[in-house]
């Protein structure tokens, strides 16, 4: 067979969902942060500067004192002691959590591909935040899933709206299997949902039977504000999957999270687990468990919420100086991002190319957070990567597009 | 709700895949290994004395000097430098394979996991070999993949066999979307495709126009005898996609393996592995890459068929002397296995619950390893974890309970 011929014949023996799927946002956004003369605002990257150096020594000594297990494989569902250390976490925030509904994941993200596996059925409708982690509307999607958005307004999803959702679903015949929300600093608007919210919530999922897969990656970053305790937390009736993760407060090159769920459903994550990657990093869930030990890891979120508190203040301060009363913004209380609006008629997704190439400034264009692909005037901006002076340079650039931007748009 | 109907209301929206999906055998065996007090020639884990001491002073450099990125996010496909030195591991092996076509996995089942969603829908035939990898068998179960197998005789795979399988299922209306080998040191078998099986076996999939997934999985540990070309080395046309893995040559623990694929395959194998763990882990792929400079990763191959050539010597030994003519069992030349059959009569899937309750020594019954749960009179050893005295004391107690069983069935 001559090449083409072959790319040909391997094409139409593709499965639906390979025929589907499109090169996304985040692939492209992961390659932008990799050119040096760009200031990304795009990917949601920890600053590197928040890694602790005794992270050496830590690995050095689990690999002489202990290399046997640290190099081999674990057990699926996660090491025994890492699973009670997640657990014990979990219940230090107010959540009810056996060691055994734990289950370790390569990242927070396995974890809802995990629970898709589980419950969906081409065509089955899930429901989600609008707009909504991108990365989610991605791996969903790869199930063939049917996403149906909830309207949100300046606080974030409004439970009457949900309810109205699931109604209308399950009068079509085909009800939600789960909703999917990022409660806590929200990606990408960086909002957090209000304690009656959460109640209320929580109040109409158990009026429909419906599982709530809560995305916990960022709420242990919290630089502003009071607490809010979890779904998971607030959930009597155990219908809330928890979603976790260690990149955002340890580091994400592990590739550790994990998913507290359900008896029922922690069985069959572990079994699909097993037929994915069988388990995930054994050196890292050690590493990890040691930081914890040793309070590395609280110390790594105080250093890190320290960090994101300077960095939102000094962003949301030259974006005010920047752009006045052109760009509305959220106002986060903890994670990476703020959420812009622009002015009607920007078409951010445009703007983002010449960003690139002409102002060497990136972000996430709004659309690639709908499933609609509305947000045309909407932009992310990720904060925590960046160091100070990139970050008011990088304003200055954005703004300065802007205008070259509406200029050539007149 | 009370737990019960929790549980029940779960159920209830669980996908077909979730419903199907049994407890595996390989979960099961990765518990037995835990126990102590089990001599276990279950699982196929490399025996940890292999592990080089290096391994401490080479993280340790790497989160000394390049903390940064060994702990944040990588590209999905992989590090540019690390799908570099997978690309010229594999020209040294004859295989004409650029850096491009690489895709970093978190282990080679990941990569069968991806290949597996980017062809199959559910229903579609997957041609394997008789036996096979339980651990292929679990993974295209989850696509609902309809798993045909083709008889192989004492040397492997029969391509004329497979031909015949292949002209079937066209004939049926549902042709293969791949067959998935394991030709070299095979899982559960310790067999190796002679070249002129590996010849045919490629025209047959080339006359079909079928994609060969090749586990290459054990493939650099051979130990005797003379080395034969991978497929991939062998394959003028493209169709072969390989599955690789550093689990046995440096680390399981990391969870690195690789993906070498035509690039319309390579390009979905990126996206779905961007929705389902983002990357597979930063440090793992440096420490690979730092073993690979420094030249660790062949003295690790080294250390390890020395070991191999070892073990399966004393275990084959151990076996004739115990077992004498009673059992039938395989010669491998390199990897971690042998196959054995017993007496028709004994099942050994009913043999291994006396084998570690009264016995305690454990290995995986043959059922686990057919699609059709044959070879009930068959099990796999694997010698690669255990010390040379518990191999020979494993065996005297696989010896005894064989008695014990077999006076029992009397």
């Amino acid at each position: 067979m001559a090449p083409g011929d072959l790319g040909r014949r391997l094409e139409g023996l593709f499965s639906g969902r390979a025929r589907a799927v499109q090169r996304s946002e985040l692939a492209a956004l992961f390659a932008l942060a990799e050119r040096p003369d760009v200031i990304s605002f795009a990917g949601g990257f920890p600053d590197p500067a928040w890694f602790l150096p005794e992270c050496e020594e830590v690995a050095a000594r689990l690999l002489r004192e202990a290399r046997g297990s640290a190099l081999q494989y674990g057990p699926t569902p996660g090491l025994t002691a890492f699973r009670e250390y997640v657990a014990e976490r979990c219940r230090r925030q107010g959540m009810e959590v056996a060691p055994a509904e734990v289950v370790v994941t390569s990242g927070a993200l396995q974890g809802l591909d995990l629970v898709a596996k589980v419950f969906l059925e081409p065509g089955d409708p899930v429901v989600v935040e609008c707009p909504t982690y991108l990365g989610a509307i991605q791996t969903l999607s790869t199930y063939e899933a049917r996403l149906v958005e909830v309207p949100g307004d300046e606080v974030g999803l409004v439970p009457e709206a949900l309810d109205e959702t699931l109604r209308d679903l399950e009068r079509s015949g085909r009800p939600a299997k789960f909703v999917y929300v990022v409660p806590s600093f929200q990606n990408p608007t960086g909002l957090t949902l209000p304690l009656d919210r959460r109640r209320s919530l929580l109040e109409v999922a158990s009026r429909h039977g419906l599982p709530v897969v809560e995305d916990h990656a960022y709420a242990e970053l919290r630089y502003d504000g009071e607490p809010v305790p979890s779904l998971k937390a607030l959930d009597r009736e155990g219908l809330v999957i928890l979603l976790g993760t260690f990149s955002k407060i340890f580091s994400p090159g592990l590739r550790l999270g994990w998913t507290v769920a359900p008896a029922a459903v922690t069985e069959k994550i572990i079994l699909f687990k097993q037929g994915t990657d069988q388990c995930s990093s054994t050196l890292g869930q050690m590493m990890a468990l040691e930081y914890g030990r040793l309070g590395l890891i609280e110390r790594q979120i105080a250093v890190t919420t320290a960090g994101l508190r300077e960095k939102k203040r000094l962003t949301l301060e030259v974006l005010d100086r920047r752009f006045g009363p052109l760009v509305r913004r959220t106002e986060p209380e903890g994670g990476f991002y703020t959420w812009l609006t622009l002015p009607e008629g920007v078409d951010t997704a445009r703007m983002l190319e010449r960003a690139v190439r002409d102002h060497r400034v990136a972000y996430v264009a709004g659309p690639a957070f709908y499933v609609g692909r509305r947000g045309s005037s909407q932009l992310r901006l990720c904060y925590s990567l960046l160091p100070g002076g990139l970050i008011d340079e990088g304003v200055r650039r954005l703004r300065e597009c802007y205008e070259a931007e509406s200029a050539g748009a007149r």
